[in-house]
């Protein structure tokens, strides 16, 4: 049992990572997919459980864990979320993995997933509660404590991604205005800069977007700062500032003692520290300057190593 | 054992109360002494035994718990709080206790006994994820999980009243700008007002209080808002509004399924409830509409009595 390799999914809106991973934690053999285009629910699962079969390479699974982005319903093993998956609400991604393999099947939600990863193998290793924020499309975040997944009041996955940092923040679908994800994500970031290169201030990142307003994305915004152009500049400032008062929120609601910045945009992670760790050190009621600040080590990785590592848990679980 | 009463004491910067209670959670008999005025911690700890004396008429005590304005060091039994309480930093709160009646002794902090209180006997009962803030001089807070105390890594009591709710408000001396205590303590109300009676729109707090803005406190303010004043109906409108968007926060990062608000401030919960409903009612991502919102029910026996409910889980922990 020790030996069989756990199976370790990442299920995202574009495409979706394969991997089969030792017990221990290290890749054997990884593969992906497109999630859309197979035309229906079913033959995508098909087409996934061929592609497990494949990083398996005849081997049997000890465990399959899955991590995909919410909303989830954990207990009865399906997607809720036509929004960003091209899947249709309420399609059981475990039972046809139960069926085909005869094992333990995990469901996380990706965030949680991630962290979990970040946990296992990465930045988080050893700390008891971890708070790892995933700064791409959206905002994700995923607490781990002692080891687990900690969630809220009947099982539901907490979104940290939302809490609300500035009531004059432009408003969220979430229900609130000037979430972090609203501030500080690749989205909130580049919609910023395209209604920057549509005002008098903007010309720079007018020029870098080709001159198509429309075309702006973070990326720009971000190279724009880095030139030293004002307006990009206030606009990496506000999302520095929110990700800054997060941490200092999430300090003292939660008392992690890792924090574990991750996603695309923390490739500019550089941006980000110095404000992150000032706002740390800034934390005394809770102390802050112990914690841990680290950018997300396992990049892509994150989600089928946290995935693996739920099926690992599962399996302890059970068993 | 089960027929000995447990001690639920609660150390104020004012007052400490004392109280002899079953173990199903009745109060048997209650005392009260001035925190200061002793002389020394030694005297101080001696007449707090004698009341513990006093409200158990001869019966032995099955636990004794403590509820202390923190900072705590929970491990050694020890109050760190020079700031608010008359007790020099380092003052040990525990050993006498042990000493004196060879019990098991419970340090929590004031925030968490009274949380543990409300979930025990008040308007948390039952729920798997319960919130308490007390809205006082300050905002303090307590989660109860699975019906422990919810703490961070090492142990550390989170300080869920200083999350940051709004960047442009007052500076707090946690470390950050327009946390919730800075918008919604009673003090930050009183400062408020206080500064609003000393221009041109604070007339009518002024009045109310007889003429010296400096007498301005929180009490003046929600009269005046409650009469119609504009300038008193704005500040509490901003502490409603920091409170609704701290519940949208606490939801978003902890995901409970029980939310009470209690505290001197509560008392005008009726102005509260209606944005802090709507704001739950704004939770899509963490459903929001099915978590409790109610008020404290307890008032100040939450935290004799939450003292008493530390107290008989440290029995059961220890055998």
């Amino acid at each position: 049992m020790g030996s069989k390799p756990l199976i370790g999914i990442d299920l995202g809106g574009t495409k979706t990572a394969v991997a089969a991973i030792t017990q221990d934690g290290r890749i054997l053999a990884r593969t992906q997919l497109p999630t859309g285009g197979h035309g229906s629910a079913e033959a995508f699962m098909a087409a996934l459980v061929a592609r497990v079969r494949e990083v398996l390479a005849g081997a049997e699974p000890a465990a399959i864990g899955i991590g995909a982005s919410g909303p989830l319903d954990l207990a009865r093993g399906t997607i809720h979320n036509p929004y960003t998956l091209p899947l249709p609400d309420g399609t059981d991604i475990v039972t046809p993995f139960r069926q085909a393999f005869a094992v333990p099947v995990a469901l996380e939600n990706d965030a949680d997933a991630a962290a979990l990863g970040e946990h296992w193998r990465g930045a988080a290793q050893g700390y008891e509660l971890a708070v790892c924020l995933t700064f791409g499309t959206g905002v994700g975040g995923g607490v781990v404590l002692k080891g687990r997944v900690f969630r809220g009041a009947g099982g539901v996955h907490p979104e940290i991604g939302h809490m609300p940092v500035d009531p004059s923040g432009p408003e969220c679908y979430c229900g609130v205005r000037g979430c972090l994800e609203a501030m500080a994500s690749g989205t909130a970031i580049g919609q910023a800069g395209l209604e920057a290169a549509q005002g008098r201030s903007g010309a720079a990142l007018l020029s870098l977007a080709g001159g198509r307003a429309e075309m702006v994305r973070a990326e720009h915004v971000f190279a724009a700062a880095r030139a030293g152009d004002a307006a990009a500049g206030e606009i990496i400032g506000r999302a520095v500032r929110a990700a800054a008062d997060a941490v200092f929120g999430l300090v003292h609601t939660l008392a992690p003692d890792a924090m574990v910045l991750g996603g695309g945009v923390m490739r500019h992670y550089d941006l980000f520290e110095p404000a992150v760790r000032d706002a740390l050190k800034r934390c005394v009621l809770v102390p802050g300057s112990g914690v841990l600040l680290a950018p997300a080590q396992l990049g892509n990785d994150a989600g089928v190593l946290g995935a693996a590592r739920a099926a690992a848990l599962l399996l302890q679980q059970q068993g």
